[in-house]
């Protein structure tokens, strides 16, 4: 019988936003695996703190590139690649051998997470389990104290990466809009909320419902300011009722 | 002093989907708040069975109407607004008196969520606090199996009451999307998804995460099968990496 693959969403930060199934599920779990960036903890780790059984197996999976290179580098997407290849192995490996394997993951697990990358080698192959999480963007819009969506509110969720026409008509054609992966991109992100009207709605939060988290109208930021993983919150047109 | 307002997310269903802070919020609050419909418990306050303290107050506010009319009839909004502002006033009087009062609320607090009428009335006038939760799409996702959005994907959140240009228009401009409020739009929503070219990856889920939940592909469901509360979800492009 081969184990259980059982991937966690561990919520946006604050070690308290876990859930409580999430909770159980960990501290029981004979196998840890988890990601992280060089040199790092990894927030996923991080936040699982205080609930991993003393005795159980870690597995740490340490990205080759994060923000190191551009994702159009030549080298990016083939070391990525290479990479969940072999998480994917190291995964299995335990579950071949009956073991249940808890596989951590920021935020939600299906909603831009890594884990699915693991996930999508081994679900047809092993039993798995899906934990969903609080997101980020949920921690984000909670932390800045911002109604997002209400009523027949359209909301887009957006990567910052793309092109600033492609990001103008998309805003243009919302109520609300989180715009993710800020970083160099906030000129462009800035220009594009302009074309469609949106500016001075705009709200930055960076590192949402974590100790150091930053709250600001996007308005009052400094263009060099904002990290890659920072959010752009437009709130929807709260209906009065 | 006036007391605290605490909205509280209270996940899609499961109960054991509860982060920890909002049980431990819960089982501290001397005063519980919460929306129902009528004759029924609540999905939160069902959610919440086993956190409250036994000697706390309840305020149950329930619903003039949910879908037993059209949220165009002229009858609709004019109620629900004389509904929340009562809602609003019952909470406001026990922060007067010093009383911090928990607000429960389905999913996210800040996604669609009924609490947001309440804090909206309210948040300039007392402190409060946000506790976000996990979002009924996804526990949808969870319950499916089915990763959402990978990499660089727009998704898109769409309410079935739209009409049916206007989610084709937008169901073609994203990679992945969501559409809420099914029900009698089913047709609609068909037709638009064709139009995008996805009605072979819409995958349709009603109360995800809950013990009678039900996972389908759309094109194997029925038109008249669907619920009001139930979610339409096109999973993103599903970058091979």
């Amino acid at each position: 019988m081969p184990g259980v693959l059982r991937c966690l969403g561990m919520g946006p930060g604050d070690p308290e936003l876990l859930t409580l199934k999430a909770a159980r599920v960990l501290s029981l779990a004979r196998v840890v695996a988890f990601f992280a960036k060089r040199g790092r903890q990894g927030h996923a780790r991080r936040i699982a703190s205080g609930h991993i059984a003393p005795d159980a197996e870690e597995l740490r999976f340490e990205y080759p590139y994060t923000t190191e290179i551009p994702v159009d580098d030549a080298r990016y997407e083939p070391a990525l690649k290479a990479f969940y290849e072999v998480s994917a192995r190291r995964v299995a490996d335990r579950l071949d051998a009956g073991k249940d394997v808890a596989l951590l993951c920021e935020g939600d697990p299906f909603f831009y997470g890594s884990a699915m990358y693991v996930f999508d080698r081994l679900a047809r192959a092993y039993p798995s389990e899906v934990v969903p999480g609080v997101t980020g963007m949920s921690g984000c819009w909670a932390e800045a104290r911002l109604p997002m969506t209400h009523g027949d509110d359209v909301l887009t969720v957006l990567p910052g990466t793309m092109d600033e026409v492609g990001l103008a008509a998309r805003l243009a054609a919302s109520d609300a809009a989180v715009i993710m992966k800020v970083g160099r991109n906030l000129p462009k992100i800035r220009s594009a909320l302009r074309t469609a009207g949106l500016a001075d709605r705009a709200v930055y939060v960076a590192r949402g419902t974590m100790p150091d988290s930053r709250v600001t109208m996007l308005s009052e930021l400094a263009d060099e300011a904002a990290p890659y993983f920072s959010l752009v919150l437009v709130a929807g047109r709260q209906r009065a009722r």
